[in-house]
């Protein structure tokens, strides 16, 4: 009996007779043989199976289109010639699908433009099979990160009835049939019987969870109805908040360094073959870049510091550096690649381009804020202590215009057992394009979301 | 200088001095010493700090009220009398927060009722510290058990055009200022240019990767708009969708009883406090049914097969059995517990009462869905094999009145390298409540969203 096996696995099977079932990614006949590059899913590179006219369906075989399902029986070797790989001599194919000419995926170079429009089927492309199983790989290691560290993963809502960021940029959700001309709406009727949204963060949500279990996470999708058309932003996304009791700011950076140094170390030790793929051909340099990272401690430097550092460096920015602002990328990039060379934490910022909830310095003005700004990206986490006083968080609240109703709940964590604690936002899109070089958010999400755009 | 130590990592550190932050629990003062039952959220159990007049501020720490948060320092000695627990001897108790007198949380037992009216503070209680720390690790292991198999993670979307179950009862999400009665509205102006939803499965999305990976699952949130006020129902809840590629139903039987005997074992593993806590206070007998869950294979039974066996039974049911109903609860259950005595597979469905996409038998009468019935609870998974034949599939969406437009990507999964195939949906908070005994969903949820419910 043959052995059915993984293509994973296929090292382990030298010279046994194997069984395994998968797809055509090339085929060439040449009258009386053929070679099949075949694979399963479950590796990255492919198998060669060569096939002659021993079989009995040689002819159905030598026709097969890209793509077409089969079942292959064969004895595995060593590849002669090609190195590490290995080919299958097959003794049988069973052809379970033909795919037909018509398929839209043929063996030549497709523009990443058009892969988005058959999002259901560019999985099956080197790229995005490389991008989604780095998705995958990467987002385990988030994980494992923080459980093995003893963080509660805690799901936060996606339906909320807060503007946690207090910017807008919402989308509603309701079952009621707003389009009917002839039904008078009321809030009464809908669902929630109250306008309800999307969430845009689970941070104040973790932040109740927070205090009473030290250490928690939420990581799941979150928002953003923004009308804006550029590689970095989606409507839907996903993003890690981690929160941490008991913990300032300078804990928030060495755990930061910690799990970004963790999760590209767990990506190389469990996808060699899509990094290099990667390196090779999506952005050269990018073991370099990564290797720079795993490499190096990260600096930490204060605004104040960074704004002083920008503007001593006499370079011509397209918009001008002064204390107040909020760094744009061309700041960010220019730090962490010209001033730094290697990913720095940029601290305490203005309070005024910052959220209501950071926790104020002694200096009035600035916040105990941190962006990690990283070369070739820039921002990559942003985070802060959080205000653990009562009374001056309220103040902020009022200064800012907020709905002290809104926020009721979220000053209880404030009046009841309140701790010093802090914590960080990474968005996993950003960090996921870092990691495989891929420079725009639409190829990194399975069926991206942006305006106008939902397909399937 | 002290250990700062976690309450979760004591035993390591018995008589030496060490430093610990959290919060108090309970506090009895007994004019010259006291006893604080302490915990910092790492760990179930409390710790009890003994405290005397030595200390500098004893009267300001005698008068702590509950959930006032401190930083002890002290020898950890091993309790006396009280057996494996340890206490600490304070030198030194420092107050970071005074909890005032009317915090909702006090000392006595509160309803499960009362309790969800302070969702962002329940989770320091007892029941639901124990219920939020097993999610927590429920849901790793499952991304543990998937990944360790290899299967890649897909993020599918929560934000979709499709109406993946043909059921309605879906959330609509818009921009459009649709309460503006000077506004005309009209799609053209809304975000996605089009209707767009909130997911009910991520089933059909995660389809497209199987067939680049071969082995896939999606865990994330789903919606339904459905206005039912049971204990089973929320409008947003978490489901794991794996999806297997050259699996027949045989081997997804194979994989859902796998998984569900890993994940019990691991929540054990991790949660031996837990665990005891709610087989002594939540449902007494739970040891021994889950205990009864890993001991014993599953039971196979076919649709038809149940049926007659329900008849033969005699059982005076509310609703009688017969063939082609969609089973109850009673019968469920009656199935798993009465006949069966385990939990129980029941598979080969009359096609009338399943979805579209699953296989059709050669009786043309049934599908290759399965559900697994567990004692106390019925329905815990359902699943089946998938319709591979593209002209089968067109048939079943046509009889059923389906808009083929919207399954057109769909469809191209079996026009173009269509493999046999299964998978299955397992309902979060189901299993959690399973593993729990929390008998309302409200309860397994950090903040539930329910029909007229939407708080925080």
């Amino acid at each position: 009996m043959e052995l059915r096996i993984l293509a994973k696995e296929i090292s382990k099977y030298e010279d046994k007779t194997v069984k395994l079932e998968g797809w055509v990614k090339k085929n060439r006949d040449q009258k009386e043989f053929g070679f099949i590059e075949f694979n399963d899913g479950t590796a990255f590179n492919p198998i060669q199976v060569v096939y002659d006219k021993q079989l009995d369906n040689f002819t159905e075989v030598s026709k097969l289109n890209v793509y077409s399902s089969i079942i292959v029986e064969g004895k595995l070797v060593k590849s002669i010639g090609s190195g590490q790989n290995y080919e299958i001599k097959a003794n049988k194919i069973e052809v379970l699908n033909k795919t037909p000419l018509e398929y839209p995926l043929q063996n030549k170079r497709h523009s990443f433009e058009y892969l988005r429009t058959i999002s259901h089927l560019r999985p099956r492309t080197n790229t995005f099979n490389a991008v989604f199983r780095v998705r995958s790989i990467l987002a385990y290691a988030l994980h494992k990160f923080f459980q093995e560290k003893g963080f509660i993963y805690v799901h936060t809502p996606i339906i909320t009835g807060t503007d946690a960021e207090g910017a807008g940029e919402m989308f509603q959700i309701t079952t009621l049939d707003f389009m009917n001309k002839n039904k008078k709406l009321d809030y009464k009727d809908d669902f929630f019987a109250k306008p309800a949204f999307l969430t845009v963060t689970g941070q104040l949500h973790v932040e109740s969870f927070n205090s009473a279990f030290r250490n928690t996470y939420t990581f799941g999708p979150t928002f953003r109805a923004e009308n804006s058309n550029t590689t970095k932003h989606a409507a839907e996304f996903w993003m890690l908040e981690p929160e941490i009791a008991f913990a300032n700011l300078e804990v928030n950076m060495d755990i930061i360094e910690e799990m970004i140094k963790y999760v590209i170390k767990y990506v190389y030790d469990n996808a060699k073959d899509e990094m290099d793929f990667f390196d090779k051909f999506i952005e050269k340099g990018l073991h370099d870049k990564l290797n720079n990272i795993l490499d190096n401690g990260f600096a930490r430097v204060t605004y104040t510091e960074a704004i002083k550092l920008l503007q001593e460096s006499k370079n011509k920015f397209e918009i001008d550096v002064e204390w107040g602002m909020d760094l744009k990328t061309e700041h960010e990039r220019y730090l962490a690649e010209q001033i730094f060379k290697r990913p720095v934490f940029v601290t305490d910022y203005p309070k005024d381009i910052k959220a209501f909830y950071m926790k104020l310095n002694d200096d009035n003005k600035t916040v105990r804020a941190v962006d990690l700004l990283a070369p070739g990206i820039g921002e990559i986490v942003g985070g802060s202590q959080r205000e653990e006083d009562y009374d001056k968080l309220m103040k902020v609240i009022n200064e800012k215009g907020l709905n002290y109703a809104e926020y009721e709940w979220y000053l209880d964590l404030r009046k009841y057992g309140s701790v010093p604690h802090s914590g960080f936002g990474l968005g996993f899109e950003r960090i996921l394009m870092y990691i495989t070089g891929i420079p725009n958010i639409r190829d990194v999400i399975p069926f991206a979301r942006t305006t106008r755009q939902l397909e399937y």
